[in-house]
């Protein structure tokens, strides 16, 4: 192995041992069994996997589902660093951009530079939800809180009395990436709302 | 949207619902921070990642990037059924093909069948690690297991009194995909050995 080889392999593991620390990150759904809160490294596994088993339903067919999944798979490493911003919480989201580009600058920033600038741009991208893939993977992402609060019987819906209109506000983007994902998710809302996990208004 | 794509999507959910239990699956790595049991839905984010970051160092070179992700996004559901097996316990390896089998036919089972077919396929061409794809994704979740320990001052490495010979013997497949990444592995354990987080020998 070369110097070079090994310096290289030696910023990439230094990244790949920063990034465990997602897994301390806590959002605000709890899992069904054991009500704990979600981390943001589980809730990243999910909905990787979540784009690989439901890309037949994005409209217009054909995203890059190679892309979303690397985007899904780094989309909340800036957390480390930033936190998790619960979606509801219109005051944390203030300050959330610039905490965000200081986390990237210094999480990404560890990698080799070829890599730092590809995943940067990946996250970016996300960031602006204009691509096919970035409007999937954020629809995956919306989806994916939505279907845990309903399997955990309103979960963070109920402990932060949040209501129908204000989870279908949240969550209609889905829609510009799958009519059929966001018509599956309505119901999800609607059966919340008829078994009294979810209130229908504020 | 038809009958039959409405069924075909509440499959593909009953399985995506399904699959949230991984999160609760505990493996015998402690995270470095907490101290708490990693679980195997964070683990799966983890090597997914990493695949995704490390795939230059693979010798022969060029593995299918895509399909180890896919294949390590799904390797660990049968845990669901089957229970998580330490990698040092000899006696919990005895019943652990049949067990897991068993759970592949009912998880997998629960997706539409081309999609169970595909991701079955994917799982036991991981398991009879044969192909470049295969060995590339055992190395990682070989190697992601050495880092963890690593990082926790010898963790459940420590905890279960496994010594370094064992610790070799057990991750030297990680050579079979990746020589460079086996060196770095291998200067992990014996940086672990000379800081006495790690015996030896048995």
């Amino acid at each position: 192995m070369s110097p070079l080889l090994t310096d290289r392999l030696e910023r990439q593991m230094r990244f790949l041992f920063e990034v465990d620390k997602l897994k301390e990150i806590q959002r605000r759904t709890r899992l069904p069994q054991s009500q704990r809160p979600e981390n943001s490294a589980e809730h990243s596994w999910h909905i990787a996997l979540m784009a690989a088993m439901l890309a037949e339903h994005t409209a217009p067919a054909g995203v890059d589902v190679m892309r979303v999944m690397r985007m899904l798979l780094i989309h909340d490493i800036v957390e480390i660093d930033a936190g998790d911003t619960f979606g509801y919480d219109t005051s944390g989201h203030a300050d959330k951009h610039d905490r965000e580009m200081r986390a990237a600058d210094r999480i990404f920033g560890l990698l080799p530079a070829d890599q730092a600038a590809e995943i940067r741009a990946l996250w970016e991208e996300f960031e602006a939800g204009e691509t096919d893939e970035a409007k999937y993977a954020l629809a995956m992402d919306r989806f994916q809180a939505v279907m845990v609060n309903y399997l955990s019987d309103g979960g963070s819906w109920r402990e932060h009395r949040v209501s129908a209109d204000r989870v279908i506000a949240r969550n209609q983007v889905i829609a510009n990436s799958s009519p059929a994902l966001w018509a599956y998710a309505r119901n999800l809302i609607e059966d919340a709302v008829a078994k009294g996990h979810l209130a229908p208004k504020a």
